[in-house]
């Protein structure tokens, strides 16, 4: 455990990570792996003292894919029930906290595995899916990603989807999709909506950030944004620590602090091809590195400040420095995503 | 056989119908059916003189259930190979004529079987598949259909199936496409378009029907236009033979007598149930009836003047009554779809 998580606020709070990608079952190279979760992973959780974290299932797969994705996790959280258990409410994050466990969330960065079935909403939220990004990186039923040569809004069956996603209970996240989708799909909600892992776009010019309209509509919609230390999504590669708390306290002016969350976007155990993989998926025959900055192939080093979960306590200390107030850095770290979670899930 | 099919003019084509979507197989409402051909509508084709039609495979499936459906035709070539054959080339009307037999070209009226893979695109293609509808009824990966809310155009996929499409010679079919998306896929795309089935919004103002400037742009690429005599396209259901045989001669005037033909729509065998399912698929909770005339429900009577492929002759007639050369009647009846698809599929 790193000095900082013996301080004592730190320790007082449920920190929540809104957005982990990390190669936890095995490479989709690797057809031999057996599907059991990295333990190592798990750790970085609670050295990191984190309460709770948002893992994504899927980024592209269709329902029967999505199935078995989702059973992988049912084997982790009883393999591993003295690091993990899984997140289907707001107060889970206390419990996991008290029985020194990471409650996991687990979501989907993709309305793909719904198809073209508004039936199959339900049954994913019964398996414990409980956040779905509208898209990933191209159309779909649903509406248009963020990289988009025309994002046409909503569609119907977008409509259909948000509407059961209120109903049941399912979190709604915007952050790969396009600004007229989002706009539409907050208008179209009856209940506040999530950016999980994103930053604005007056830090880093990026398709992937968001504009202050944007941001301000989640922000009146309830919702959270979680920024990210994610390189691409800082628009260079040597941002500072202090730049970077310096960004997520100016988005707490603008949108209040109580809409402002962390979304790291960790991404760890994957090989350069894997992320050609995640990005190309199946629907293109041109290589697209999704997020990277232009003419960059492959992984970008992660900010000597932020490399795993570990570094959690380092994001604490950063964002005090920058003169939030305790309060403030709380709900940041951890306590405005319990608020939200709370409301959607009950 | 008719009287009219003794008619040495007519018996002299090879007729082509661009679109049939009957209900060969068995309801999808009964898990029961054997997926054996219905023979009595084959020998309607053979009754109507039909050298060869365009078969819907499907309308919403993914490649999984696409495949299935495929096999229900490979069987019935087999078991009726007295009636019909598949259709892999132009000339094959030709061979299926000689032989007293229909060519059947298989067709799907949407991109869902390529789901987000575009390798299946060449499946599909080995598979015998030679047209593919850019868009049911709702919007797709590939782009809007003509009753979306906003047709934002042919997405990055979108254009990697039109490449990949013309790459392959397979059909590309405007028919259910938004007009923009439509627009866009003639743009990009580096072979002629169809629009197997829908009517010039000039004659009745209805979503599925197209704009002058559509037509002329399909005729522009090379391409043909099936007319149908399905009565929601016609608008109302008292549409007379010689007003709809009117309707084909002036759009013949307008984008070439060369760019016209006939895609009927016929669907035959279907109860309301299965009209509702084919429409609302699995996407929406809400009743939706398609192509369906504002509070029509169900099924509407088909014209007394076109019932089914034995009333093609009486469609010759009508053309020719309202002036059509006979050169100008054989293009519409089916050598403008011989020409199209010999240049398509070689």
């Amino acid at each position: 455990m790193s000095v900082a998580v013996e301080d004592g606020f730190y320790q007082s709070l449920k920190v929540f990570d809104a957005l982990q990608y990390s190669n936890w079952f095995g490479s989709p190279q690797n057809d031999a792996v057996s599907y059991r979760v990295d333990r190592t992973l798990l750790q970085q959780w609670r050295d990191g003292g984190l309460a709770g974290v948002h893992v994504t299932v899927t980024l592209w797969d269709d329902a029967r894919t999505c199935v078995d994705r989702v059973t992988r996790w049912y084997r982790a959280f009883q393999e591993s029930a003295d690091l993990i258990q899984i997140c289907l409410a707001g107060a889970d994050l206390e419990r996991a906290k008290r029985a020194s466990r990471t409650a996991v969330l687990l979501g989907f960065q993709n309305t793909s595995p719904f198809e073209d079935d508004i039936g199959l909403v339900e049954v994913f939220y019964r398996l414990g899916i409980r956040v779905a990004q509208l898209t990933y990186n191209i159309q779909n039923f649903v509406g248009s990603s963020c990289y988009e040569i025309v994002d046409g809004g909503l569609t119907r069956f977008g409509r259909a989807v948000v509407n059961e996603m209120n109903r049941l209970g399912m979190l709604i996240d915007l952050s790969h999709v396009g600004e007229k989708t989002s706009l539409d799909a907050i208008e179209h909600s009856s209940r506040p909506v999530a950016v999980t892992h994103a930053n604005p776009l007056s830090f880093a010019r990026h398709p992937r950030n968001k504009s202050e309209t944007l941001l301000r509509a989640v922000a009146r919609s309830g919702g959270v944004v979680g920024c990210s230390p994610y390189p691409p999504l800082m628009g260079r590669l040597d941002v500072t620590l202090e730049e970077w708390c310096q960004m997520v306290a100016d988005l707490a002016a603008v949108i209040g602090a109580e809409h402002v969350g962390i979304g790291t976007d960790t991404s760890l155990g994957w090989t350069d091809a894997d992320l050609l993989a995640m990005n190309v998926a199946r629907w293109s025959r041109s290589e697209n590195w999704g997020s990277n900055l232009p003419g960059q192939t492959g992984w970008c080093e992660p900010v000597a400040w932020y490399r795993s979960s570990n570094d959690f306590p380092t994001l604490c200390r950063g964002l005090r420095k920058v003169g939030l107030d305790e309060k403030e850095v709380a709900g940041i770290l951890g306590h405005n995503w319990q608020r939200l979670l709370t409301t959607i899930l009950g």
